[in-house]
């Protein structure tokens, strides 16, 4: 896995080549329990390397397409998994705990549910403040900027392009940690202002 | 390959399990004809994407080390290989130009010659002034941050951090492509600045 902005966060990606970007899993380390969010597959090295960190407890889905190795990886461990509650009575997997706005499945992880998305109640989760990690609505298919999903795959385009606006008030956020594409390391708050400004 | 930050820039990467960070190739795409910079190798997909943007005239290797996959692509494609001057004499594989310090292989790519790395004359490569390609003695372990090589991989510490300071100042560099890490997308000369502080 590959070392992030801080020393307690990795990731580790598969390359898509209908999009050509990266589709990307992270990794949370704590001495509590390490938690993965919207795993892609892990090669054996990054599994010795997961292992080496102290294995995986929870496993955070932000949306039920991005499903991608969690099944494998919960039956390889004793993980449990966390999804949006808005998807809870059609969610393709099995979930220990259904997540919605405000809660923290860790002290520090704070869940922000998005609206109109390709799914109803997508997450998007805030780590202590200045980390912000995203499943499908926002991206990034270009390096250095982020875009949101194309119109027509939205539910509600209207009130996606609010829970933008809502992300683009959290001013303290640096990073921004995209499932899909290019991750943000600098400035996560005016990338958001500025993908907000377009819609 | 993935979009980088300007529409004819693209990357591809292979993860490097020894370090755990990417290796990443460059493609820039020209009219004149392509150039391709460290390039790691190239799946088929990949291999397609670039034909489908025509190909590969130039290849430019910043350094012996960074061979790669550079004689797989010569063997199936038409490319000419551009190396560093300054190893010339003990260069592993057929060059048909050598570049050192100041030198353009194509109008708008400054080649600007390193001192103190692994190897002598580790070529960086300017683009229009604002994206910095660099080889091996500036990259990034961690997302965010640029490093350099250990001090023990460096023929001269000295001379290799005068380099940094040297690249330190080309104050409208905006993007650093690392051929060993995580690249820079905004702000690069902060970051080359901040980085020359820590030396």
């Amino acid at each position: 896995m590959k070392c992030l902005h801080r020393p307690d966060l990795y990731t580790w990606s598969s390359f898509n080549p209908a999009r050509n970007i990266d589709f990307n899993g992270i990794a949370w380390i704590r001495p509590e329990g390490n938690i993965l969010i919207d795993p892609v597959a892990l090669s054996n090295h990054d599994w010795n390397h997961l292992e080496s960190l102290g294995g995986v407890a929870w496993i955070i889905l932000t949306n039920s397409d991005h499903i991608r190795a969690a099944k494998e990886i919960v039956c390889q461990t004793y993980a449990k998994i966390a999804g949006p509650l808005a998807e809870q009575d059609t969610f393709p997997i099995e979930c220990d705990r259904w997540l919605s706005d405000g809660d923290e499945l860790a002290p520090g992880l704070k869940t922000i549910e998005l609206q109109g998305s390709k799914t109803p109640g997508e997450l998007a989760l805030l780590l202590e403040e200045t980390t912000l990690i995203t499943g499908d609505l926002i991206r990034a298919h270009r390096a250095g900027s982020l875009n949101i999903l194309a119109q027509e795959k939205l539910l509600d385009a209207k009130a996606a392009i609010a829970s933008v606006h809502r992300l683009a008030q959290l001013s303290k956020v640096e990073t921004v940690l995209v499932g899909d594409g290019w991750s943000v390391f600098w400035d996560g708050h005016l990338r958001l202002k500025e993908l907000a400004a377009t819609l």
